[in-house]
């Protein structure tokens, strides 16, 4: 992952388009990235949809999920996802939490997803977590850190844990592999659904499925997609414009400074799902 | 919701817009809104496709679904749907008429629809109606007042009635809770229908339902979806120019008067769906 | 049904332009329309994807499906569809001869196709045709006489016809009532399709599809829907544009002329479906 | 199949374009056509997402899948899937790699494909194979020759031949018949899980089949279909420009040179996917 954090802003943005764009996204959901220079805090959208969401509206947030500067952005209610799954997992630098269509009727229908082709083969193992086990009736917002902390449990050392009636969570070690994941998390879902329509369904081996998934996550895979995901959300008029910092010392300049730092008054984090 | 007339007719338009652009209104259907100033008032569009309508195709209905003033302009011949509902149940503001086809299969089968995860809480219990139960044989359209009654009783305290062999019938507070509750609704609909084909549903609990469905109501989470619908309207080109009153003062200009008030003189307020 | 021939051919194509962009038609099938002024001859566009078809590509044709003056263009081998059924039915005016994915199953499966909304009341009955019941194995085309008079005895009194293994032929009193029996006869084999997945399927009664099926089919409901599916068509920039004779006065001047009529040398009238 | 060098490297890129645009192919995949001039090499794009391809980016390659000039450019890592089926079968002159969402549920249940609609005979016979049956557990990608050989040797004398968990692979003597056959391939595919879903399927007779398919391939047939998608390839923006050498002589002189050829120091063909 790029280690400049201009660049990575900007990477976090063009991910959320690609998932957006590839209808993982809707109105809800958020992606995030842990700091390069710094792994106790990440960053991510304010509130809002994801689509929406520009490198000025981007906030840095420690573990805690609490903004490192005060801040009058309202902030997604459920950021706990993010920074409970960043405390738990040194390695994972990139988070999604999202509910894709592909992905849900495994979430209420409570059966497992398994890799059923080669690219789906970069999901690992996908466990399931319930809100309502531990913490019983509940809005169904993961809000609290302890809510948080036990989605972050139950997806232990895998790369994606289900939500049940809720959604997904998607952890990875940059931006680029998180979103080949995921979008080919959904598509593994998808077609899993429909070899469940017809019937019967030939998952592959436990070895297929580790020698696989590792070849697909190397940077010549993950960059072959990005790159075609960048064309259509280019033709989509979607591409953020590469406004953000292109370095950190171009990011200290006054006119590049982002937005939400530069309301230091109030401390009036009002929290938002 | 907003007060001021002119704002209320023109975010009846963007609503609508919206609900055409996600596939729940297509040449068939219909939105209103109650009048903010006359409760026993309401505004939807004359007889056309309702993606097409403009604040000058809107006409003024009592509750018994005459227009306030003679007009020329063909009506919707369901607009009894609207009338009753907002007879029946005064905290109601808002109703939308659709055939969408993640809720037909519903009406087909005659399965239930029980809300399946989170977003699709908003949708609450979801009774069934038979226009064949009461009224036999008919061509199906909620056309004489005692259809619309009918429909208006068995929608009873909640917000949303399937129509069986038709469609739906949804209610809301406000034209934002409405457009919210119709999408995720829809939303809910599909996804139950995908869960089923994999031969299991867990639905939300009804402690879960409750707190989840109250919460998602909340104008933030409405307005974040409001906001990420309104940016594709306007990439769809769907977005109403403001050419609407922006007020009631500007409204009350001879040059901005609703073309359906500008031709009191016949009243052959012609019947259509 | 508009008795210009001009404003009748126009239709022609901008009912094939909506067919194509609603999904029904793609690379094949093929829409035709009665000669107003002459019932013993039809027009339909020479060989080609039916989106492509322009005015001045149409030919008319005999009952027999020869083309009234020779012609060089080549013309669709599966003609005789609409002859026989012009041949046997005097009160249709215009046939299309489609394989849109939503009756497809149904005539794969011969599960049959019931009414299951008030829209899909206007398909009316429908009955199967299998070439191979009568024909045994052959290209599975309907280009001989007598498989296209086969075809229309298997329609009968009805509207639509399902082709087993191959797609449907639909016919109409003019060309708005066919496009709206055309689009809505496929969305309720979609949400057919659907009710079957959901394990049952209530249908209308015999009463509501009757007296449901003749109200739809009036113009205020055609057009309706009419003018919302050339709206689309014109987002879709597929109207095409109006330099068809507006009139048969104009219609004989010779830069009008259609180019079907300008080559009457040879009557190499190629065969092609 | 045109004979012309740069017609054929262009109707390549086109080709592929297409089967972009019919959602055949996405980030991965790849399409190649046999060298007209020498029968011993074919030609395929570089490593990269189909649709990104340029006539500039094609290489060409033995029937080892070799570069027959050294080359900068990382080459598709399962190139061997196109040498192997050119040196087993002489007839063939172009092959396409997919991963289609119609045919994988095939790939993963194990259901077998036939031929359900006139269309879909083009596909002949469609044989399964399992990478695992003789390689044991793999990355799953048909990186070497023995592998190539073997999915060869699935394929037969047939046309398409299924990979378990994995995708398909497509031959056909001539480029538009090759996507003609794939894209209709992915119809019949499409078509046949939802008669599947209906719980009975009625294929064609063999006889019908054999017919069917053999029409089907005729060029007016091909070519209707071709000039559609071209129509709609153009208006997705993604039409190639014809800046490829128009002719053997143009393509002599040196500012049309192919890039893949103007590299010839070094020969790091770089493997990839």
């Amino acid at each position: 992952m790029a280690n400049d954090l201009g660049e990575v802003l900007h990477e976090l943005i063009v991910s959320t388009r690609i998932l957006a764009n590839q209808k993982v996204l809707d109105a809800f959901g958020h992606v995030s990235v842990r700091n390069p220079h710094n792994p106790k805090s990440y960053f991510i959208s304010r509130h809002q949809a994801p689509e929406l969401a520009e490198i000025s509206d981007l906030v840095e947030l420690n573990l805690d999920s609490e903004p490192l500067k005060p801040t009058e952005f309202r902030l997604y209610s459920e950021r706990v996802i993010h920074g409970e799954i960043y405390k738990a997992r040194p390695e994972v630098n990139a988070v999604v939490h999202h509910h894709a269509h592909a992905v849900l009727p495994f979430c209420i229908s409570g059966r497992e997803i398994v890799p059923v082709f080669h690219l789906g083969a970069v999901i690992g193992p996908v466990p399931f977590w319930d809100q309502r086990d531990e913490f019983g009736d509940t809005n169904m917002l993961v809000v609290k850190p302890e809510e948080g902390a036990s989605l972050a449990r139950a997806l232990g050392p895998h790369w994606t844990v289900l939500m049940r009636r809720h959604g997904a969570a998607v952890a990875g070690t940059n931006l680029r592999e998180l979103t080949f994941r995921t979008v080919f998390g959904c598509e593994n879902a998808a077609l899993l659904s429909q070899a469940i329509a017809h019937g019967h369904v030939d998952s592959l081996s436990p070895g297929e499925a580790k020698l696989t998934g590792a070849h697909q996550l190397r940077p010549p895979s993950t960059n072959r997609a990005w790159n075609y995901w960048v064309r259509h959300v280019e033709k989509a008029g979607l591409m953020p414009a590469r406004n953000g910092a292109k370095s950190r010392a171009a990011a200290a300049k006054p006119a590049k400074r982002k937005a939400a730092k530069k309301n230091p008054a109030k401390s009036k984090s009002k929290k938002r799902r």
